[in-house]
């Protein structure tokens, strides 16, 4: 039998922010900025603003794009966000300067503990540093850092701590190589 | 030259149930569970019952949720189905009590004979056990078997059956350790 | 610091073709192609060949197909393209007669150089010949050629050529078997 008993499932600890502006924002952020609809970057980035991200200028943002929470996000200077990107920031998600995330990426902040029956909420932070290029349908998993100029090739899983001008690829991701920028 | 002419495929032999009830669930289903529209879990679960989903009580279903036919699909009470849970379900799919599908899981019962010019489908149930953990993105493959309490690691594939209290993880997924819940 | 530059990201060099053709595929696209509406595969197979498509007879085209550039795509006779599937065909895309492109599968052709301070934009063609069968929610790379009926197996990263009558699979994919068709 199992133990595991998730009616006993208690995330009353997670502030997920006030009620009523979850629900604005998700009809808002499904209209503006889940859509394929075409509107300007410029404007998504407004939005985004009003729902409390900190977002730097310039910022390229593709159709599609899947934000739980505007609020606990952070984003540099000239950064792309792909289409079809997935920020599941439960936790904060900062993203640096220059950097790229590129279509179908996942940022996953929230695990659960399956030591506990109860399969208690746990969440961890991603940091992206300037310069990162997260390649197409990875998944970056909860708590990873990724220092300077760090690469992450296409369709891999990070759940480890990258040290700036690596390539890593792979699920799991592993050490490839130097990123060397000319 | 190939020999493959999928022109002769074949699955005449496979019952995708009445034509109507197929066509009015591919409205509904896409109008209902498919969608980032906040519909309430209670009202989705009485639309796949009314589809012939066998589903207990206090079941979490998440927005954009794909279900190919709620009438091969039974789910125990407090499952959570996770957002972007792409359930294929050509064959019967089991998933009990306390199963977490975490968001972007992927359920996958068709196959195809690669030996044969036909490329004749072939089906597989799935079945996923009390207390069971699919992790983010993950896809579970046709005829798998999850006894109670496995844990699948996120991004992972899995076409091996999992024994009771284990964590398997990676692509293709393999043993990790044992789960001891406390 | 990073040297890494988006804001000196330059693509001008790439021809995107008229951009009032790409406007309007971009709405057609997402009303036709890119939807759970149950439009028939025929009239989705002339949308596309209306916008430089040059496409085979009998071609099943499945639900929530995402297709960049119509005009950059060939497709021969009796061809599946599965739900979900995202041909991102910044470069031309060649997919032979009798080809499976199972559910969620990425067919990929942009990429960048880490190496410059600008992110360089590069393309690679696509070409899967006759009889290939590329598995659900697989992605294949830029550059990459398929010879004919060979397999990829599901959620695999193909970024390797493939002979003809070989399975591969996994992330990164490899050789597993040859296939023998009867």
């Amino acid at each position: 039998m199992s133990k595991v008993d998730l009616a006993k499932y208690d995330n009353s600890w997670y502030d997920h922010g006030p009620f009523l502006r979850r629900l604005v924002w998700l009809i808002i952020g499904r209209i503006i900025i889940n859509t394929y609809l075409p509107i300007p970057a410029k404007f998504k980035v407004s939005i985004l603003r009003l729902f409390g991200a900190k977002l730097g200028n310039n910022i390229m943002i593709k159709p599609k794009v899947n934000i739980k929470y505007p609020w606990l996000l952070e984003v540099g200077d000239n950064t792309w966000i792909g289409e079809q990107v997935w920020i599941d920031n439960l936790d904060y998600v900062k993203i640096g300067a220059n950097v790229c995330l590129s279509q179908g990426v996942m940022l996953l902040t929230g695990n659960h503990d399956y030591k506990s029956q109860t399969f208690d909420l746990m969440v961890g932070k991603i940091t992206l540093a300037d310069g990162v290029w997260i390649g197409a349908k990875s998944l970056v998993a909860p708590g990873v850092i990724c220092q300077v100029n760090a690469v992450l090739g296409a369709a891999s899983l990070l759940s480890k701590n990258v040290p700036a001008n690596e390539i890593w690829s792979g699920n799991p991701a592993i050490f490839i190589r130097k990123r060397i920028i000319e």
